[in-house]
Protein backbone atom coordinates (compact mmCIF):
# COMPACT_ATOMS: atom_id res chain seq x y z
CA UNK A 1 0.00 0.00 0.00
CA UNK A 2 1.26 3.29 -1.04
CA UNK A 3 -1.93 5.03 -0.13
CA UNK A 4 -3.36 7.91 -3.22
CA UNK A 5 -0.42 10.11 -2.05
CA UNK A 6 -1.97 11.86 0.92
CA UNK A 7 0.54 12.25 4.01
CA UNK A 8 -0.94 11.77 7.58
CA UNK A 9 1.51 13.02 10.31
CA UNK A 10 -0.42 11.51 13.77
CA UNK A 11 1.10 13.25 17.02
CA UNK A 12 0.66 11.24 20.35
CA UNK A 13 1.68 10.80 23.82
CA UNK A 14 1.28 7.09 25.06
CA UNK A 15 0.51 3.41 23.57
CA UNK A 16 -0.13 4.74 20.48
CA UNK A 17 -3.52 1.80 20.50
CA UNK A 18 -5.47 4.32 17.71
CA UNK A 19 -2.17 4.52 15.76
CA UNK A 20 -1.97 0.88 15.72
CA UNK A 21 -5.43 0.74 14.54
CA UNK A 22 -5.25 3.56 11.67
CA UNK A 23 -1.50 1.38 10.51
CA UNK A 24 -4.09 -2.08 10.50
CA UNK A 25 -6.62 -0.53 8.60
CA UNK A 26 -4.04 1.28 6.00
CA UNK A 27 -2.36 -1.89 5.48
CA UNK A 28 -5.90 -3.71 5.11
CA UNK A 29 -6.27 -1.10 2.14
CA UNK A 30 -9.43 0.09 4.08
CA UNK A 31 -7.60 3.85 4.73
CA UNK A 32 -5.60 5.22 1.78
CA UNK A 33 -2.52 7.27 2.71
CA UNK A 34 0.67 7.47 3.64
CA UNK A 35 1.87 7.92 7.07
CA UNK A 36 4.11 10.70 7.22
CA UNK A 37 5.49 11.04 10.79
CA UNK A 38 4.42 9.92 14.25
CA UNK A 39 5.52 13.13 16.98
CA UNK A 40 5.30 11.79 20.58
CA UNK A 41 5.16 14.38 23.64
CA UNK A 42 6.61 11.75 25.66
CA UNK A 43 9.51 9.76 25.46
CA UNK A 44 9.97 6.16 25.24
CA UNK A 45 6.21 5.16 24.97
CA UNK A 46 5.31 2.19 22.94
CA UNK A 47 3.75 4.05 20.55
CA UNK A 48 7.00 5.09 19.11
CA UNK A 49 7.69 1.29 18.72
CA UNK A 50 4.42 0.86 17.07
CA UNK A 51 5.71 3.23 14.55
CA UNK A 52 8.81 2.36 14.09
CA UNK A 53 7.79 -1.69 13.24
CA UNK A 54 5.56 -0.23 10.94
CA UNK A 55 8.27 1.67 9.19
CA UNK A 56 7.10 5.07 9.69
CA UNK A 57 9.81 8.22 10.66
CA UNK A 58 9.35 8.96 14.32
CA UNK A 59 10.25 12.52 16.46
CA UNK A 60 10.19 12.86 19.84
CA UNK A 61 9.00 16.31 21.20
CA UNK A 62 8.95 16.12 24.91
CA UNK A 63 6.75 18.47 26.35
CA UNK A 64 8.51 18.41 29.55
CA UNK A 65 11.53 19.66 28.06
CA UNK A 66 10.42 22.97 26.40
CA UNK A 67 9.03 25.71 28.99
CA UNK A 68 5.56 26.70 28.38
CA UNK A 69 2.89 25.86 26.41
CA UNK A 70 4.11 28.89 23.59
CA UNK A 71 7.65 26.94 23.14
CA UNK A 72 6.67 23.52 22.93
CA UNK A 73 4.27 24.69 20.13
CA UNK A 74 6.32 26.23 18.31
CA UNK A 75 8.90 23.35 18.32
CA UNK A 76 6.20 20.64 17.12
CA UNK A 77 5.16 22.92 14.56
CA UNK A 78 8.58 23.02 13.52
CA UNK A 79 8.61 19.40 13.30
CA UNK A 80 5.36 18.87 11.66
CA UNK A 81 5.12 21.24 9.24
CA UNK A 82 8.83 20.08 8.00
CA UNK A 83 7.10 16.94 6.48
CA UNK A 84 4.02 19.11 4.44
CA UNK A 85 1.95 16.74 5.74
CA UNK A 86 -1.83 16.82 4.33
CA UNK A 87 -3.18 15.74 7.41
CA UNK A 88 -2.39 15.74 11.16
CA UNK A 89 -4.09 13.19 13.77
CA UNK A 90 -4.18 13.79 17.53
CA UNK A 91 -4.65 9.88 18.30
CA UNK A 92 -4.33 9.72 22.26
CA UNK A 93 -1.85 13.35 22.62
CA UNK A 94 -2.69 14.82 25.67
CA UNK A 95 -0.50 18.57 25.48
CA UNK A 96 -1.95 21.82 24.24
CA UNK A 97 -0.63 22.89 20.94
CA UNK A 98 -0.94 26.29 19.57
CA UNK A 99 -0.95 25.55 16.28
CA UNK A 100 -0.29 27.95 13.33
CA UNK A 101 -3.32 29.61 11.50
CA UNK A 102 -1.96 27.95 8.47
CA UNK A 103 -3.01 24.36 10.00
CA UNK A 104 -6.23 25.07 11.40
CA UNK A 105 -8.77 22.67 9.25
CA UNK A 106 -6.26 20.50 8.78
CA UNK A 107 -5.56 18.56 12.39
CA UNK A 108 -8.24 16.63 13.75
CA UNK A 109 -8.61 14.90 17.43
CA UNK A 110 -10.39 12.16 19.11
CA UNK A 111 -11.87 12.38 22.34
CA UNK A 112 -12.81 9.59 24.44
CA UNK A 113 -16.51 11.13 25.35
CA UNK A 114 -19.15 12.79 24.08
CA UNK A 115 -17.95 16.31 23.90
CA UNK A 116 -18.91 18.80 24.93
CA UNK A 117 -19.14 16.46 27.49
CA UNK A 118 -16.51 15.61 29.15
CA UNK A 119 -13.88 17.64 27.83
CA UNK A 120 -11.26 20.22 28.76
CA UNK A 121 -8.48 20.49 30.62
CA UNK A 122 -8.26 17.33 33.09
CA UNK A 123 -10.23 15.37 30.79
CA UNK A 124 -7.90 12.29 29.67
CA UNK A 125 -8.08 8.93 30.14
CA UNK A 126 -9.15 7.05 32.67
CA UNK A 127 -10.55 10.47 34.16
CA UNK A 128 -13.00 10.86 31.74
CA UNK A 129 -14.52 7.24 32.13
CA UNK A 130 -14.37 7.89 36.09
CA UNK A 131 -16.58 11.25 35.17
CA UNK A 132 -19.17 9.56 32.96
CA UNK A 133 -19.58 6.65 35.54
CA UNK A 134 -20.11 9.39 38.46
CA UNK A 135 -22.71 11.37 36.33
CA UNK A 136 -24.88 8.14 36.14
CA UNK A 137 -24.98 8.58 32.14
CA UNK A 138 -25.97 5.47 30.82
CA UNK A 139 -24.68 6.50 27.01
CA UNK A 140 -21.05 7.35 26.66
CA UNK A 141 -18.86 7.34 23.66
CA UNK A 142 -16.49 9.26 21.60
CA UNK A 143 -15.94 12.05 19.59
CA UNK A 144 -13.62 13.59 16.29
CA UNK A 145 -12.96 16.80 16.24
CA UNK A 146 -11.49 19.78 14.37
CA UNK A 147 -8.61 21.46 16.59
CA UNK A 148 -8.34 24.64 17.62
CA UNK A 149 -6.20 26.44 20.20
CA UNK A 150 -8.42 25.43 23.00
CA UNK A 151 -8.60 21.31 24.55
CA UNK A 152 -11.54 19.67 23.08
CA UNK A 153 -13.34 22.94 21.53
CA UNK A 154 -13.70 22.71 18.26
CA UNK A 155 -15.97 21.96 15.85
CA UNK A 156 -17.28 18.07 15.68
CA UNK A 157 -16.80 16.07 12.31
CA UNK A 158 -17.87 12.58 14.25
CA UNK A 159 -19.07 11.20 17.17
CA UNK A 160 -20.42 7.33 18.17
CA UNK A 161 -22.22 6.04 20.89
CA UNK A 162 -22.21 3.12 23.32
CA UNK A 163 -24.10 2.19 26.89
CA UNK A 164 -22.52 2.63 30.21
CA UNK A 165 -23.45 -0.30 31.90
CA UNK A 166 -24.21 0.29 35.92
CA UNK A 167 -21.27 -1.91 37.18
CA UNK A 168 -18.70 -0.67 34.63
CA UNK A 169 -15.76 0.15 35.50
CA UNK A 170 -13.51 2.89 34.49
CA UNK A 171 -11.32 0.31 32.24
CA UNK A 172 -14.72 -1.43 31.26
CA UNK A 173 -16.17 1.56 29.88
CA UNK A 174 -13.13 2.85 28.48
CA UNK A 175 -12.57 -0.33 26.66
CA UNK A 176 -15.82 -0.07 25.09
CA UNK A 177 -15.16 3.66 24.03
CA UNK A 178 -11.85 2.79 22.54
CA UNK A 179 -13.93 0.10 20.27
CA UNK A 180 -16.00 3.17 19.10
CA UNK A 181 -12.68 5.19 18.55
CA UNK A 182 -11.68 2.36 16.68
CA UNK A 183 -14.50 2.74 13.93
CA UNK A 184 -14.84 6.42 14.24
CA UNK A 185 -11.51 8.14 13.88
CA UNK A 186 -10.49 6.06 10.65
CA UNK A 187 -14.23 7.07 9.44
CA UNK A 188 -13.73 10.59 9.87
CA UNK A 189 -9.97 10.51 8.80
CA UNK A 190 -11.39 8.75 5.56
CA UNK A 191 -13.39 11.67 4.96
CA UNK A 192 -10.80 14.05 5.46
CA UNK A 193 -9.13 12.34 3.13
CA UNK A 194 -11.89 11.98 0.68
CA UNK A 195 -12.39 16.19 0.55
CA UNK A 196 -15.97 15.16 2.39
CA UNK A 197 -15.46 17.31 5.08
CA UNK A 198 -13.75 20.88 5.83
CA UNK A 199 -13.73 23.27 8.24
CA UNK A 200 -15.45 26.13 7.30
CA UNK A 201 -16.03 29.20 9.39
CA UNK A 202 -16.05 27.80 13.16
CA UNK A 203 -18.39 25.07 11.69
CA UNK A 204 -17.71 21.90 9.69
CA UNK A 205 -18.88 21.70 6.12
CA UNK A 206 -19.95 18.39 5.04
CA UNK A 207 -20.08 16.66 1.60
CA UNK A 208 -23.97 16.35 -0.26
CA UNK A 209 -23.12 12.63 0.55
CA UNK A 210 -22.43 12.73 3.95
CA UNK A 211 -25.50 15.63 4.67
CA UNK A 212 -27.97 13.08 5.18
CA UNK A 213 -26.53 9.53 4.68
CA UNK A 214 -29.10 6.67 3.79
CA UNK A 215 -29.74 3.52 5.87
CA UNK A 216 -25.99 2.34 5.55
CA UNK A 217 -24.76 5.70 7.59
CA UNK A 218 -27.82 4.98 9.95
CA UNK A 219 -25.61 2.09 11.12
CA UNK A 220 -22.17 4.13 11.05
CA UNK A 221 -23.87 6.86 13.55
CA UNK B 1 -54.77 -8.01 28.94
CA UNK B 2 -55.26 -6.88 32.65
CA UNK B 3 -51.71 -6.50 33.63
CA UNK B 4 -50.41 -8.11 36.97
CA UNK B 5 -52.04 -5.45 38.89
CA UNK B 6 -49.16 -2.92 38.68
CA UNK B 7 -51.21 0.37 38.10
CA UNK B 8 -49.95 3.10 36.07
CA UNK B 9 -50.79 6.76 36.05
CA UNK B 10 -49.57 8.47 33.11
CA UNK B 11 -48.99 12.44 32.81
CA UNK B 12 -49.18 14.16 29.85
CA UNK B 13 -49.72 17.55 28.10
CA UNK B 14 -50.24 17.28 24.38
CA UNK B 15 -50.36 14.78 21.73
CA UNK B 16 -50.37 11.67 23.61
CA UNK B 17 -48.19 9.95 21.35
CA UNK B 18 -45.71 8.20 24.07
CA UNK B 19 -48.85 7.22 26.02
CA UNK B 20 -49.98 5.74 22.30
CA UNK B 21 -46.91 3.56 21.97
CA UNK B 22 -47.01 2.43 25.96
CA UNK B 23 -50.78 1.45 25.23
CA UNK B 24 -49.92 -0.41 22.07
CA UNK B 25 -47.50 -2.43 24.17
CA UNK B 26 -49.65 -3.25 26.64
CA UNK B 27 -52.35 -4.13 24.08
CA UNK B 28 -49.60 -6.58 22.47
CA UNK B 29 -48.57 -8.01 25.79
CA UNK B 30 -45.43 -6.47 25.54
CA UNK B 31 -46.22 -4.16 29.49
CA UNK B 32 -47.21 -5.63 31.78
CA UNK B 33 -49.70 -2.84 33.60
CA UNK B 34 -53.27 -1.55 33.63
CA UNK B 35 -53.11 2.35 33.31
CA UNK B 36 -55.39 3.87 36.32
CA UNK B 37 -55.36 7.53 34.46
CA UNK B 38 -54.49 9.49 32.03
CA UNK B 39 -54.05 13.13 33.55
CA UNK B 40 -53.41 16.08 31.43
CA UNK B 41 -52.22 19.49 32.37
CA UNK B 42 -53.76 21.14 29.11
CA UNK B 43 -57.48 20.48 28.03
CA UNK B 44 -58.39 19.20 24.78
CA UNK B 45 -55.19 17.95 23.74
CA UNK B 46 -55.05 15.06 21.27
CA UNK B 47 -53.88 12.62 23.86
CA UNK B 48 -56.93 12.90 25.88
CA UNK B 49 -58.59 11.17 22.90
CA UNK B 50 -56.02 8.85 23.15
CA UNK B 51 -57.07 7.75 26.41
CA UNK B 52 -60.43 8.10 26.41
CA UNK B 53 -60.48 5.55 22.75
CA UNK B 54 -58.42 3.15 25.33
CA UNK B 55 -60.86 2.63 27.97
CA UNK B 56 -58.69 4.57 30.25
CA UNK B 57 -60.20 7.39 33.24
CA UNK B 58 -58.74 11.20 32.25
CA UNK B 59 -58.30 14.02 33.83
CA UNK B 60 -57.73 17.58 33.44
CA UNK B 61 -55.73 19.98 36.02
CA UNK B 62 -54.61 22.61 33.83
CA UNK B 63 -51.76 24.08 34.74
CA UNK B 64 -53.26 27.49 33.85
CA UNK B 65 -56.48 27.32 35.56
CA UNK B 66 -53.53 26.67 38.71
CA UNK B 67 -51.93 30.31 40.58
CA UNK B 68 -48.31 29.11 40.58
CA UNK B 69 -46.58 25.82 40.71
CA UNK B 70 -47.74 25.41 44.33
CA UNK B 71 -51.24 25.45 44.09
CA UNK B 72 -50.95 23.61 40.38
CA UNK B 73 -48.62 20.92 41.91
CA UNK B 74 -51.44 20.19 45.16
CA UNK B 75 -53.91 19.90 42.80
CA UNK B 76 -51.75 17.47 40.60
CA UNK B 77 -50.71 15.09 43.79
CA UNK B 78 -54.53 14.96 45.33
CA UNK B 79 -55.98 13.73 41.68
CA UNK B 80 -52.56 10.99 41.39
CA UNK B 81 -52.63 9.55 44.62
CA UNK B 82 -56.54 9.01 44.72
CA UNK B 83 -56.06 6.04 42.51
CA UNK B 84 -53.08 5.23 44.54
CA UNK B 85 -50.98 3.99 41.47
CA UNK B 86 -47.82 1.93 41.61
CA UNK B 87 -45.82 3.97 39.15
CA UNK B 88 -46.07 7.52 37.46
CA UNK B 89 -45.15 8.22 33.97
CA UNK B 90 -45.05 11.36 32.85
CA UNK B 91 -44.59 10.70 29.30
CA UNK B 92 -44.86 14.67 27.54
CA UNK B 93 -45.92 16.17 30.69
CA UNK B 94 -44.43 19.77 30.19
CA UNK B 95 -45.59 21.20 33.65
CA UNK B 96 -43.38 21.85 36.92
CA UNK B 97 -44.89 19.35 39.68
CA UNK B 98 -43.49 19.72 42.89
CA UNK B 99 -44.31 16.24 44.17
CA UNK B 100 -44.59 14.87 47.65
CA UNK B 101 -41.63 13.09 49.59
CA UNK B 102 -43.71 9.99 49.72
CA UNK B 103 -43.76 9.94 45.46
CA UNK B 104 -40.05 9.82 45.01
CA UNK B 105 -39.21 6.91 43.48
CA UNK B 106 -42.19 6.47 41.88
CA UNK B 107 -42.29 8.83 39.18
CA UNK B 108 -39.86 8.81 35.73
CA UNK B 109 -40.23 11.41 33.11
CA UNK B 110 -38.49 11.06 29.84
CA UNK B 111 -36.51 13.78 28.35
CA UNK B 112 -35.60 14.08 24.74
CA UNK B 113 -32.13 14.56 24.72
CA UNK B 114 -29.02 12.65 26.38
CA UNK B 115 -29.28 14.67 29.98
CA UNK B 116 -27.30 16.47 31.63
CA UNK B 117 -27.06 18.25 27.82
CA UNK B 118 -29.86 20.30 26.61
CA UNK B 119 -32.47 19.77 29.79
CA UNK B 120 -34.53 21.96 32.19
CA UNK B 121 -36.07 25.01 31.84
CA UNK B 122 -37.15 25.84 28.16
CA UNK B 123 -36.10 22.77 27.08
CA UNK B 124 -39.06 20.91 25.51
CA UNK B 125 -40.14 19.92 22.17
CA UNK B 126 -38.39 21.20 18.88
CA UNK B 127 -36.49 23.81 21.37
CA UNK B 128 -34.08 20.47 22.56
CA UNK B 129 -33.68 19.72 18.91
CA UNK B 130 -32.80 23.22 17.75
CA UNK B 131 -30.19 23.29 20.31
CA UNK B 132 -28.70 19.95 19.91
CA UNK B 133 -28.39 21.04 15.80
CA UNK B 134 -27.22 24.04 16.45
CA UNK B 135 -24.15 22.44 18.68
CA UNK B 136 -22.98 20.09 15.86
CA UNK B 137 -23.07 17.20 18.26
CA UNK B 138 -23.64 14.09 15.87
CA UNK B 139 -24.91 12.26 18.56
CA UNK B 140 -28.54 12.64 20.76
CA UNK B 141 -31.05 10.68 22.16
CA UNK B 142 -33.57 10.27 24.76
CA UNK B 143 -33.36 10.12 28.70
CA UNK B 144 -35.43 8.12 31.34
CA UNK B 145 -35.41 9.37 34.59
CA UNK B 146 -36.42 9.50 38.30
CA UNK B 147 -38.31 12.25 38.78
CA UNK B 148 -37.21 15.13 41.57
CA UNK B 149 -38.79 18.56 42.13
CA UNK B 150 -36.02 20.17 39.29
CA UNK B 151 -36.55 20.08 35.36
CA UNK B 152 -35.19 17.24 34.00
CA UNK B 153 -32.51 16.71 37.15
CA UNK B 154 -33.35 13.42 38.79
CA UNK B 155 -30.97 10.29 38.82
CA UNK B 156 -30.76 8.75 35.42
CA UNK B 157 -32.23 5.51 34.86
CA UNK B 158 -32.09 4.75 30.73
CA UNK B 159 -30.59 6.28 27.93
CA UNK B 160 -30.69 5.48 24.20
CA UNK B 161 -28.72 7.28 21.58
CA UNK B 162 -29.32 8.21 17.75
CA UNK B 163 -26.84 9.81 15.10
CA UNK B 164 -27.44 13.60 14.20
CA UNK B 165 -27.19 14.06 10.66
CA UNK B 166 -25.60 17.75 9.46
CA UNK B 167 -28.57 18.11 7.18
CA UNK B 168 -31.63 17.34 9.98
CA UNK B 169 -33.96 19.81 10.18
CA UNK B 170 -35.89 19.69 13.97
CA UNK B 171 -38.36 17.71 12.62
CA UNK B 172 -35.73 15.18 11.32
CA UNK B 173 -34.28 14.62 14.54
CA UNK B 174 -37.49 14.89 16.86
CA UNK B 175 -38.63 11.82 14.78
CA UNK B 176 -35.18 9.70 14.84
CA UNK B 177 -35.28 10.20 19.12
CA UNK B 178 -38.97 9.85 19.18
CA UNK B 179 -37.78 6.10 17.37
CA UNK B 180 -35.46 5.64 20.46
CA UNK B 181 -38.37 7.12 23.02
CA UNK B 182 -40.63 4.26 21.95
CA UNK B 183 -37.97 1.77 23.20
CA UNK B 184 -36.98 3.59 26.18
CA UNK B 185 -39.44 4.54 28.23
CA UNK B 186 -41.05 0.87 27.98
CA UNK B 187 -37.89 -0.76 28.81
CA UNK B 188 -37.14 1.49 31.97
CA UNK B 189 -40.93 1.52 32.94
CA UNK B 190 -40.99 -2.45 32.36
CA UNK B 191 -37.61 -2.32 34.93
CA UNK B 192 -39.51 -0.40 37.27
CA UNK B 193 -43.15 -2.90 37.29
CA UNK B 194 -40.60 -6.07 37.54
CA UNK B 195 -38.46 -4.16 40.87
CA UNK B 196 -35.28 -4.46 38.52
CA UNK B 197 -34.46 -0.41 39.35
CA UNK B 198 -35.33 1.55 42.38
CA UNK B 199 -34.49 5.44 43.52
CA UNK B 200 -31.25 4.70 46.59
CA UNK B 201 -29.84 7.72 48.12
CA UNK B 202 -29.77 10.54 45.07
CA UNK B 203 -29.19 7.52 42.60
CA UNK B 204 -30.43 4.18 40.55
CA UNK B 205 -29.91 0.67 42.12
CA UNK B 206 -30.42 -2.11 39.39
CA UNK B 207 -31.22 -5.63 40.23
CA UNK B 208 -28.06 -8.15 39.07
CA UNK B 209 -29.31 -8.73 36.10
CA UNK B 210 -29.21 -5.24 35.18
CA UNK B 211 -26.04 -4.27 36.47
CA UNK B 212 -23.71 -5.56 33.78
CA UNK B 213 -25.85 -6.93 30.81
CA UNK B 214 -25.10 -9.55 28.39
CA UNK B 215 -24.84 -9.26 24.72
CA UNK B 216 -28.68 -9.12 24.22
CA UNK B 217 -28.31 -6.08 26.16
CA UNK B 218 -25.53 -4.73 24.17
CA UNK B 219 -28.12 -3.87 22.02
CA UNK B 220 -31.13 -2.63 23.86
CA UNK B 221 -28.05 0.47 24.95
Amino acid sequence: MTGNGRRVTVLISGTGRSLENLIALRDAGELNCDFARVVSSRAGVRGLTVAEEAGIPTTVVARKEHFGTQVFSEALTAVVMADRPDWIVMAGFLSLWLLPESLLGKVINIHPSLLPLFGGKGFYGHHVHEAVIASGMRISGCTVHFVDTRYDKGPIIHQRCCPVFPADTPDDLASRVFGEECRALPEALRWCLDGEVALGEGRVLYSDRLLRPSGQAEDEG
